[in-house]
């Protein structure tokens, strides 16, 4: 479906540029992820997951290494993902996928944002770009909680992205994923050990 | 699935209680609103309702008749619907959905806010009832996005809620429930006005 050709002009091009990258975005509803949600269902979307992670990051802070502004945190996961809707959904042990997402996920990012008025571009591309480094407080807060999420849904559906993914999946290979996590948030991370070691001794993942 | 059976207890109390709310409200993705996604291919859900709305709210402060903080209309915004995991959606043009829905809401309320660690719970139902109210600046802007979402699917989709409800809708009728939009983001409200007169010239609604 065209949306452009339907769209009605406001007559104010800044309110028609952002209301045309808002009905871009709801793309975001068909970039589906490895992870199922977690009744088992379907697989879930890229919109789902950020307004999962996003009501998550109100409830985890006191796990938190370092001082985290929780509204930013959630402004971040908000929009962590939406170059996917032109780079798609990497997943995090395909290696080959991984080898080009960078640039791929850039590109994405020039297109996406410059949709918006210069300023608004410049401050959501900034969010993920912030995300993506990992390196304030906030962004390993999101980081960390990007991460909590499909290992929670993962292991709420008998393990199914580790088995199904097509890529061999280790407990070795989760927890470097996971070793922000670690590192950020350590409470937390407890308990996803005894979680992994669970899903070995039930072969959802092997040693 | 049951999910309470399959939670490994991370041995402390306040984080079990945070991961089974996280948990519970994953279904939020099978409550699903009247409105099309914009590509029109199926209902959305209130999960990538939340989102949606939430991404715009980053985008349209500059059009509010007051001074809005936009990570709080944010944050409520990710929180809004979640008492219809268990109160559902209601139609904003069903009569009788509408009589009972408060006492519905509330009761939801009670149920799924308990889960969490009380000043957790009680953050998270301050927010809900802030955007239900409708009296701050905040919740005034969050409530007009969460309208001008839907117009806007409606808009895409060929008037798709408004023709296919099974309520009578008028022109009238929706511009009572804009009203908040005409009264804070009155830029925004003109371009709606331009919608409605060619939703009513295609028959997508009755004058």
């Amino acid at each position: 479906m065209d949306t452009a050709t339907k769209f009605i002009s406001s007559g104010n091009d800044r309110l028609d540029a952002q209301l045309k990258f808002s009905a871009e975005i709801d793309k975001m509803t068909s970039i589906l992820r490895r992870t199922l949600l977690i009744d088992g269902s379907r697989r879930e979307n890229d919109a789902e997951h950020s307004w999962h992670i996003a009501v998550m990051a109100l409830l985890f802070e006191e796990y938190a290494a370092e001082k985290v502004n929780i509204l930013h945190a959630v402004e971040m996961l908000t929009v962590h993902d939406l170059v996917e809707i032109y780079a798609g959904d990497t997943f995090a042990y395909d290696t080959t996928g991984n080898a080009t997402k960078a640039e791929r996920e850039n590109q994405a990012a020039d297109r996406l944002f410059s949709m918006l008025p210069t300023e608004q571009g410049s401050h959501i591309r900034g969010l993920w770009e912030e995300f993506d480094s990992g390196k304030t407080p906030d962004a390993k807060y999101a980081n960390c909680l990007d991460r909590i999420q499909p290992f929670f849904h993962n292991m709420l559906t008998a393990g199914h992205t580790w088995r199904n993914s097509g890529y061999t999946t280790t407990a070795a290979m989760v927890k470097k994923r996971m070793a922000t996590v670690a590192e950020f948030m350590p409470e937390v991370y407890s308990w996803m050990e005894k979680n992994l070691d669970f899903a070995v001794k039930n072969n959802w993942l092997s040693e």
